[in-house]
């Protein structure tokens, strides 16, 4: 059975006074007014962590009766920063199957409240624990991608930080035109230089901030003006040194995969998108994944500006995880929020896109390993027959470059004492809860081949290391440590054995 | 589409020293390799409080990784206590949609490796904030829940006392010949009398224990040996004090009347079921809410012996979250587990029954406030045409006891400083984190007719206190109390004033 959306809502993003269910129970009450709706047969929630953010469990239920909708099932989805996306797919599923005609979907998340220390602590959580026990956060591994894409596709540390900045800049002009994102504030490249570095070599301007914020949507089996016409999920390890690849993700490209063949489009047929930036090396890495560029040219499609507002396809026209904030289990949902505002022509007059018949949205849910595509269609829209077309773009094989079938590494071996090679390091300055700041940290490549987590013991800035450059690889106290392969360090491990 | 039954595993229940994802990939195998399958479309995911619990978050994430499904979309699924069947109904809707044809449900708890008080803290949180900060627990709203019903249907404390000690024995009975239930121990009426008061009148042998396990199904659209007939899933208030009425759940009622309609069944078509017993008298409500008894007559079912393992219904043939154990997310699933093996032949010797063709589990999250009904059927049994007859057995009219769309009793007024009437109340002496035990609680009807949560400041046991007794009743920072009627506490009221 196909399904429609009926109506959507949301709150201002930003800082919020409102407990979490009060936000939720205003996006809820929007979207109902849009679908004139009083009643649905179920309510999906997706919130990420309410257990350690707001202290509740339960959650579903709370919510059922701050809208006045006791009764109604409830049921609460997760799948860590895409849980807007995963409540909305179940939701989808329960409408398909014919056995519920109008469901609401919600999504939330209340974060501000917290000391930063602990919003790190809790959100780290959602990292292997073979690698969060190095005090690695979120950003420490995005940009330690950043520093392998820039290696990989022969970037300079200040080419990389120039495009980076791009990213940051579009997003927050985007956001400006966007009453409901938390910085509504054009900023320039002196400022992103000024931000405060968070992990070297990502700034404060390249991560999305922590936000209060909810949004919902109202699904149905009667058709509508707009069209759920794919949606795609997919994993990965849950580990990010257990990967081929660190400069793109396969859990994108699979759900991608997924949502183009139920949509029966292709990367070309798509006019806009809302992809994950929680991180900006995210979004050129996710227009990639995509399809919309080969791997490798996505820096390239934005310096030439086509991803921009007006360009020819434009990218987070909403101002992104980035600018309209990223309240972890809401953001999936606000995401096709957007996407409805563009497809109903309802963006108001300065962010208002010219074609917009369909839209896409990328979430990502840890870091690159529970990931959701999701496609929008108007019901107007004329298609053409593709019977003769191969079924994807030329820019994405999805044959050659999907891994999700082929084999994972396994997980690294006992212990050693050596060298490696540094594939990519970064270091972090905000720690989560229980860590000394700077924090250094690395993925190295062991004489075996494997790539594991290593922490450096300088906690001055690493200003000596290289990436691709030879480094001393021990464990101590059972985690992996590195270290520049001077001849002191090699004198010091012989003595020690 | 339908949906069908193509493997089930379980692991033993009880305290393990496995990490949760390991115990968890245990159950899957076993339900995968009687699926005959390598490979599932999606995986659903059901746990309660993994972040609290084991200190994870992007468990789905983790559970593909650990199974060496890396690829397959993962969504985790929350409803409270009833977690584990809020995932099968996800998972069956995204069967019955056509999407999916093949789909592995997962559910688990890690419990024990945690100290009582922190364990029954993060329990705790599934209760409303309003009635949480009391420090109420959930055997203490049971235990309140048991004394109402005694006084409803006029009990003496002593035949309360009996008729829940014969639920105990019952079970402990059933689990008794279940090699996957945590306790197998018969157990008499001494042993159950000399058990530890846990919330008076609620003993530890009225109360599931804390346990670790997992339990698994997988999903086909293919046509199999058993068949999902029937799900209905309904909400009640946040706060048990907004009901109407404290001796059944409206959600059990709405829950179970959506599964007959869908199964176009009625009660008296069920064989046997699992019944959500997580407190001995939650299992006599259970069966009443079931429609299988009238209102107030479950006790005497039980005593009859219409229950018992060779009784006309069996009621929890698997010892129940009683004596099977009850790891909160995984005890919804483990109860469909236990139906399959029941339709299937394969219960042993011992506790197989001889009608076996249908079966009920009720799964109840929360304090009554998230409930599911499943039922499942033998693709094999005859149906005896029903067009004639009404679609509900005699003891239980939907129409007049359903009252999830009645209007529900708005949150209390403010503070008042009065009499009112003792509805019921408990003496909790194992509190959560942060209480001090014995702690006494009542449910206070107030003079305008609300019914409000409300502490004792007697530390000692409240021997003088009697349900239906007037009460003066206060408010003390911000919490409501109550104290005996007696003229020394009205002269203090007097003399504060």
């Amino acid at each position: 059975m196909d399904v429609y959306i009926a109506g959507v809502g949301m709150t201002k993003f930003g800082k919020s006074k409102e407990p979490l269910e009060k936000m939720m129970a205003e996006a809820a009450s929007l979207a109902l007014k849009e679908a004139q709706l009083e009643r649905v047969d179920a309510v999906y929630t997706g919130v990420m962590n309410v257990e350690e953010f707001v202290g509740d469990s339960n959650f579903a239920t709370l919510l059922v009766d701050t809208l006045g909708l006791v009764g109604v099932p409830s049921t609460r989805v997760e799948t860590a920063s895409s849980t807007g996306a995963g409540a909305f797919e179940a939701a989808f599923y329960a409408v398909a199957s014919g056995h519920m005609k109008h469901v609401l979907v919600l999504a939330g998340e209340k974060m501000t409240h917290l000391p930063t220390a602990k919003t790190t602590r809790i959100l780290s959580e959602v990292i292997d624990r073979s690698e969060r026990r190095y005090g690695v956060t979120m950003p420490a591994l995005a940009a330690m991608i950043a520093q392998k894409y820039a290696r990989e596709f022969n970037l300079s540390q200040l080419k990389l930080e120039d495009i980076l900045a791009q990213v940051a800049i579009k997003n927050h002009t985007n956001g400006y035109l966007n009453p409901y994102a938390q910085f509504r504030k054009i900023i320039t490249k002196e400022e992103y230089l000024k931000s405060q570095m968070v992990s070297y070599p990502l700034r404060l301007y390249d991560c999305a901030p922590i936000t209060d914020g909810a949004s919902a949507i109202v699904l149905t089996s009667q058709p509508t003006a707009i069209k759920v016409s794919g949606i795609g999920h997919a994993t990965d390890t849950s580990a990010v040194t257990h990967r081929i690849s660190f400069t793109s993700f396969d859990s994108t490209k699979e759900a991608a995969h997924k949502a183009y063949a139920m949509a029966q489009l292709d990367p070309s047929d798509i006019q806009f998108a809302e992809v994950h930036d929680a991180f900006t090396p995210f979004e050129i890495i996710g227009t990639e994944d995509l399809g919309f560029f080969s791997g490798g040219e996505g820096w390239k499609a934005l310096e030439e500006g086509i991803t921009q507002l007006r360009g020819r396809l434009p990218i987070n026209p909403s101002g992104g995880l980035k600018a309209r904030g990223h309240p972890v289990g809401a953001s999936g949902l606000a995401q096709l929020v957007e996407i409805v505002y563009q497809l109903e022509g309802q963006a108001g007059p300065e962010r208002q896109l010219g074609r917009a018949e369909i839209g896409l949205a990328h979430s990502i849910g840890g870091l690159g390993n529970n990931n959701l595509v999701t496609i929008l269609e108007r019901t107007d829209r004329k298609r053409i027959s593709k019977a003769n077309t191969p079924p994807f773009g030329q820019a994405w094989n999805s044959e050659d470059q999907c891994g999700t079938s082929a084999p994972k590494k396994s997980a690294p071996s006992p212990p050693l004492m050596g060298v490696g090679t540094l594939e990519a390091f970064t270091t972090l300055y905000a720690v989560p809860e229980g860590f000394r700041s700077p924090l250094t940290l690395g993925f190295v490549k062991t004489e075996k081949g494997e790539v594991v987590m290593a922490c450096n013991p300088d906690y001055r800035s690493p200003k000596e290391l290289k990436m691709g450059k030879k480094v001393s690889l021990k464990t101590r106290e059972g985690l992996y440590v590195f270290e520049k392969l001077t001849w002191w360090n090699r004198l010091k491990d012989w003595l020690i054995k």
